[in-house]
């Protein structure tokens, strides 16, 4: 045990399939990591033993006392009741009023503070990442859902019932495809991984000659990131107009963002982004710039995610410190 | 002349087609009004003089003297140059770069506050109207366009560029009409007065029967309110389909806008939505509630504006006052 008297949080990113917690010092330092799968299927008290498992072991690798953790920060996919800490519902874990904070602090023995999966992904590139210094800041991270966050004049958007930047579910085409969340033509049901994938199997059922399934051993599993990238780069015929259709879409979605808020960074983060890089971000751009007003745009920065997969651990980190 | 000692502004609205200048006092109540046409195709300089020419003709109804008038406020057309009061350009007025502020200072010998039309809307709704009371407000206006304002925690949201709340440019339908502002699907291309009356001649030419022109002396003019009110009473069957259409789009926007900002007002206004009542209001409504996360309208009320043709006025006065 080392560097008794400095002070630590841990920060949780919750996500449908893994748990991902961090130590983070007030300088946004990473110390030590745990990771487990979410198990949510095997119902809301295994996943909070799972997250308290993945706590204690990141204070273990640290090598930092448990008395210097402060509190404990927690990015959940949404909607949430923040002021009392319950995850009201969510397509992505099946838990009803899942009473988060509560059972983590039992578990745990400290301050618990949760909020917004994309709201603490926002919350960390604003804080240390590509959105650092900006003070109005949209940040959209694209996934098997896509989550938002705002950031206003410093200060995390969080509206009536908290439950504000709910980016992914604006409706884009309300004669669209039906979203995870039960509405017609959100941004999610278009642009989203699950939506990507959902084309290119419509693709291939269609007929389409594609070479995106060649060699697999589960041709039936969701499609790899890295196996998507190589397909869009071959030109792939049933892998092309899906992507580029998410980037549309993406698009359409950070122009309609652009003139609602105006922000001088618009972050586009989350496992696809990352797997697809600045190709993909530049259509998203491209799309975003030519339909929106041409001040609403103006020496405003459309870019990646730079802390990758560490910017909802470092935004809940944020969270912990008492910073929202 | 009286009450000498009382401090009074004046707010101005001023619209496409006409100027409303009104003298209020500190409480919203309002003494004295001028209004004259816009005749902005005759240059910008002709409008500010018959802005300055409304501002005396209201201060002299309310029969108060000049000096007691501390300040003007503009709610103009957008995009804006708000530091510089300059209106950029606007498709309803056709000017590029007018120097709004300084002309209007110039001939009145008092500071000048100008902000975006649907920003002073909202102001006006959110200080003395509809939505008095509620810290967090979405304010939409449906008239020749939409125009679109929103307060986070009881003050204006402005953005990097001060071009925030352009509500009425959101897309909500990539494949949809081109709208004023050159890009296609944005939400006043389906829900504005204007987009009413082109969904009306388009199904006039197709043929469709209907009694919408009967009587009328130019049936190529615009149709007016109480004509589109009747008609879509008797349920004309080209007026119905572009009115629901019109209420659903508002609905669908208006959705987005419960996910994005989770409001606890939402303050629809606009000459269509004073015209059309509370039937349109309630359409608005059912589509909105249908297509949000039910928590992203818990508690939230979606109502008509209280101020009718004041908003503005009432939200520039606001403005003059310093209060923003």
């Amino acid at each position: 045990m080392k560097k008794t008297k400095k002070k630590y949080v841990v920060g949780i990113d919750l996500g449908g399939t893994k748990i991902y917690a961090a130590v983070v010092d007030a300088k946004g330092k990473i110390l030590g990591a745990g990771r487990k799968k979410t198990k949510s299927e095997q119902g809301f008290a295994t996943t909070v033993q799972r997250m308290a498992a993945c706590v204690h072991e990141a204070v273990d690798a640290a090598a930092v006392p448990y008395d210097a953790i402060q509190a404990i920060g927690v990015g959940s996919p949404g909607p949430l009741d923040l002021k009392k800490g319950i995850i009201i519902n969510t397509p992505n874990l099946k838990w009803k009023d899942a009473p988060l904070k509560k059972e983590l602090k039992k578990l745990l023995q400290k301050p618990v503070y949760v909020d917004n999966d994309g709201n603490v992904g926002v919350l960390g590139e604003f804080a240390f990442g590509a959105a650092r210094g900006a003070k109005d800041v949209v940040g959209l991270f694209v996934g098997t859902g896509i989550g938002g966050g705002v950031i206003i004049n410093g200060r995390l958007l969080h509206g009536f019932n908290e439950n504000a930047g709910e980016l992914g579910h604006i409706i884009v085409n309300p004669d669209g495809p039906v979203c995870g969340c039960g509405n017609r033509g959100c941004l999610e049901a278009f642009a989203s991984r699950t939506a990507i994938e959902r084309d290119i199997r419509q693709a291939l059922e269609s007929g389409i000659v594609s070479q995106v399934l060649e060699g697999l051993e589960n041709p039936q599993a969701l499609l790899r990131s890295k196996r998507l990238l190589d397909a869009y780069q071959a030109g792939d015929a049933a892998v092309v107009p899906a992507i580029d259709r998410s980037a549309h879409y993406l698009g359409y979605g950070v122009a309609s963002m652009l003139n609602i808020f105006n922000p001088q960074v618009v972050v586009i983060g989350g496992g696809l982004v990352e797997a697809l890089g600045e190709m993909y971000v530049q259509r998203v751009r491209e799309v975003a710039v030519a339909n929106c007003f041409p001040i609403a745009s103006r020496e405003v920065q459309i870019v990646a995610a730079s802390l990758k997969d560490d910017s909802a651990v470092l935004g809940a980190a944020m969270l912990a410190w008492g910073k929202r």
